[in-house]
């Protein structure tokens, strides 16, 4: 049928979206949802009919997705049919039923994804479908390899090249600022990504980005590498996995993350990584709640890196408390910067060294922890992340007390004495966010005390830093209320670890950031 | 933050969608599928936020549900903030994994289902869980319920109210074009509303289009019923249970349907109905596949019933080959007007005498069947639909032959000799739709053989009726490619039913007419 086009001037957020008359749907034998073909001489192309109430008959309304790649202009005529199935929405279907899908059948869902043929309907479908029955590995690992033949690929020549990768889940975790240069001043190369906060209080991007720019092009990354040996960017808009992209656009309003596996291991895989260690932080408050949890997910990272072609060992680390003891972008900036220069907090140093010294054995090295404590120590790590600032155009004799943090600060106290039992990293996140943070660079909480410590009565427990005053008001307001530190004087007097619902639920943090 | 209006002339399809450039988003702290608040001289909405890469900073896109809303022009400033999250979203996202909803929750989703607070793709990933994990009783009535709470109601007074559901899945059953009548005939109350296809060749909304408008407001529904004791109306546009409209807006896509219990419970609740028959057609094409499945659905149908006040008796009919002999719009009114005059197929009458019968019973009449036989028989029935026909702007003395079939016909002929074992009524229901029902009213198939009949080498199986020559040449292409008709001499030399997957998938019908 032929329909008279009106464009509509503006963007339909990349989908392929046309707009009918009830009465044209129906001339058509088009319902809502269904794919149309629009044909301008010679050209054709599908795209998702909306049907509207109130639009002109014999008219079809076409976001700018479809009339600029159609070259199109308002009153010219197009042909209209409707259009079937597309293949990947039967096995949309197939998966709402709990069938497995093969290779050929993921490689039709991601390629529709990326060309916008299907819907958002139809992709909150497939991924709560995966949500709910998981993935086996031949789907984790089409989905990885789809993922990647996708999207854009890094090349630094002759390997090993080596990465580092956390699932997230624990406040303060900056510990991949510590870890790229002790690898890179070994003279191994790691070329490192990262992504900022979506959820949380701060992404490594949006803690190195207040010692140097992060958003860098893919060539700017490779002069960086080349002269240092790794780098610390954001790796958001390199376009390595763009059908990652726009699952997570879905998957982050539904508060699921079904393609944990695939997601990562497609961006270690584009950016030419050969050797990877995965930081699984376990903890009750972690995204992995307990060791079980921990070992399965591990091994399905060992068993995809297999079929990847892709050496992975898993660290399964401490997740009960905050890694170090800030938390927000410009605090963690400053705290890795002097553990770097030979303070800074213990567990953060040997988080760090132990992740090293994985990559290090992993390619062979010796008594990979020593070196990587000898890398740390020697100075040669914060001289290689001085190297890696400048190289990206940041100021590369920078000191820690330079990082601007907020200026309105408050202390939480201890309301009774005792050693501290138990610290609550999900309400820590939730008071550095109600702190400001990410957004607010310097906002964020100062842990001033840790698990197995003691505090008198008054003691400060955290400082709470935000950059304006209401912030500051509402954070301490949520810390009293949710109280994340729980002490006594001995643990069997205290055998009440949570109230629920009396607690506010606050929403779960570190979901996407993978 | 105060940000300038551009009002987008156009609508979102009821969405209250509101456009930000990445960088303004970024500056409020929100995410694409974030709510935001929207205030403007003290009236507020909360608008779910699409950000766009292409789009002025500073600027806020609203598409018509908002600017009209809050009476907005281009160029005005309006106060924007990241909002809360909907209490909605957080029981979705406990349906997500698995949690069982209470009442309340089941009403705020509801509720912002209605009032677009709830993202197409939480609508998506909330229908696939149902779908997945499968309602309790509790929530299928907490869902009715809130269907009915938020829809229109009609009260036609004192009752019984009688009415008659079938959950679909047979083509060609042309059975409430009987029922009413016989019904209505007897003196008893039957306001009947039906659906249009969707996925089906024919709905009973289409068929009786043929013979009259079935497009009527609640006002005209009363006054026909008051005039003739009954009516055979869409129901589509009464605004019965729009939730339940929304909902079936995002499981056609899907092609699923977890909420035919509430959907359709809602729908008689709310037209005021009393006692009701629910039809059940079993077969192995049909929706529900066998006997087991069939007591299982009809149990809940009775038990959901006494929780809503209605009484129901469900019917289990014989559902492997389609209803009588014609499948489509137009020549199914044929046929049924025929089994009103006396002729007509025995399997049509006798559901239809049964039903009927059943209906009689639920309200004390004894001998039920007798008497719905009786009706049909003595031609009253027949007389009550031309009142009916007549009451809602039709002919009253149409006959059969006057209502126009497609004029293209093509038979397909038995390939060898034999009895007939099996028809496929999904296949059926594929090459009527092919043939351009249900929007070509005149189209469809007219089967010359049915289940049990025997027939010689090249006798004719079916006839296929079309309005244009190319749909007759596709549907009597996809028939020899379905062949749905299976023919033996002995059923012990055919064992083989069907090839799988040489046989093409077809999608399946009858999803969403329920």
């Amino acid at each position: 049928m032929e329909l008279i086009v009106e464009v509509l001037n503006i963007t339909a957020g990349g989908r392929r979206i046309a707009i009918l008359s009830e009465e044209t749907a129906r001339m058509l034998g088009v319902h809502s949802s269904d794919r149309i073909s629009i044909t301008y001489c010679e050209r054709q192309l599908i795209a998702i009919a909306n049907v509207a109430s109130h639009f002109p008959k014999k008219h079809i309304g076409l976001y700018e997705e479809i009339s600029e790649t159609l070259g199109l202009k308002t009153d010219e005529t197009v042909e209209v049919h409707l259009a079937e199935l597309p293949e990947s929405l039967r096995h949309v279907r197939a998966k709402l039923r709990g069938e497995r899908l093969g290779e050929h059948d993921v490689n039709t869902i991601v390629k529709d994804v990326l060309e916008r043929h299907l819907s958002e309907v139809e992709i909150s479908a497939f991924l709560t479908a995966l949500n709910i029955y998981g993935l086996n590995m031949g789907e984790n690992e089409a989905l990885a390899r789809a993922m990647i033949e996708t999207g854009d690929t890094l090349d630094f020549g002759e390997g090993p090249i080596l990465d580092k990768h956390s699932i997230g889940g624990i406040p303060g975790d900056k510990t991949s600022l510590l870890v790229v240069p002790i690898v890179a001043a070994a003279g191994f190369t790691i070329p490192k990504t990262s992504s900022r906060a979506v959820t949380s209080p701060a992404g490594t991007a949006d803690r190195v980005e207040n010692l140097c720019p992060v958003d860098l092009g893919i060539s700017e990354i490779k002069t960086v590498v080349e002269k240092t040996n790794g780098c610390l960017v954001w790796g958001g808009a390199l376009e390595l996995a763009p059908a990652d992209d726009l699952f997570i656009q879905v998957e982050y309003p539904l508060g699921i993350d079904p393609l944990l596996l695939p997601s990562i291991m497609s961006k270690k895989k584009a950016i030419g990584a050969t050797h990877v260690t995965i930081d699984i932080p376990t903890g009750s408050g972690a995204k992995i709640k307990n060791m079980t949890e921990a070992y399965s997910l591990a091994s399905d990272f060992v068993d995809l890196g297999m079929r990847l072609d892709l050496k992975i060992q898993c660290a399964l680390t401490f997740g009960e408390q905050p890694i170090g003891y800030a938390v927000g972008p410009a605090l963690e900036a400053q705290e890795a910067l002097m553990a770097l220069m030979g303070g800074g907090p213990a567990d953060l140093k040997e988080k760090a060294v132990s992740l090293a010294g994985m990559l290090f054995e992993m390619v062979g090295v010796e008594r990979g922890r020593d070196k990587a404590a000898h890398m740390l120590q020697s100075g040669k790590a914060e001289q290689k992340l001085r190297e890696i600032i400048e190289a990206q155009g940041g100021n590369p004799r920078v000191k820690p007390d330079e990082l601007p943090v907020g200026a309105y600060k408050a202390d939480v106290t201890a309301e009774q004495a005792g050693r501290v039992l138990w610290i609550s990293t999900a309400d820590i996140a939730s008071i550095a966010k109600t702190a400001g943070a990410p957004r607010a660079k310097g906002a964020g909480v100062v842990l001033k005390v840790k698990l197995g410590e003691t505090a008198k009565k008054n003691d400060v427990l955290f400082e709470i830093c935000a950059e304006r005053s209401s912030k500051l008001e509402s954070a301490l307001e949520l810390a009293h209320r949710l109280q994340p530190a729980v002490l006594s004087k001995k643990s069997e007097n205290q055998m009440l670890l949570d109230r629920v619902p009396e607690k506010v639920a606050s929403d779960r943090p570190f979901m996407l950031e993978r």
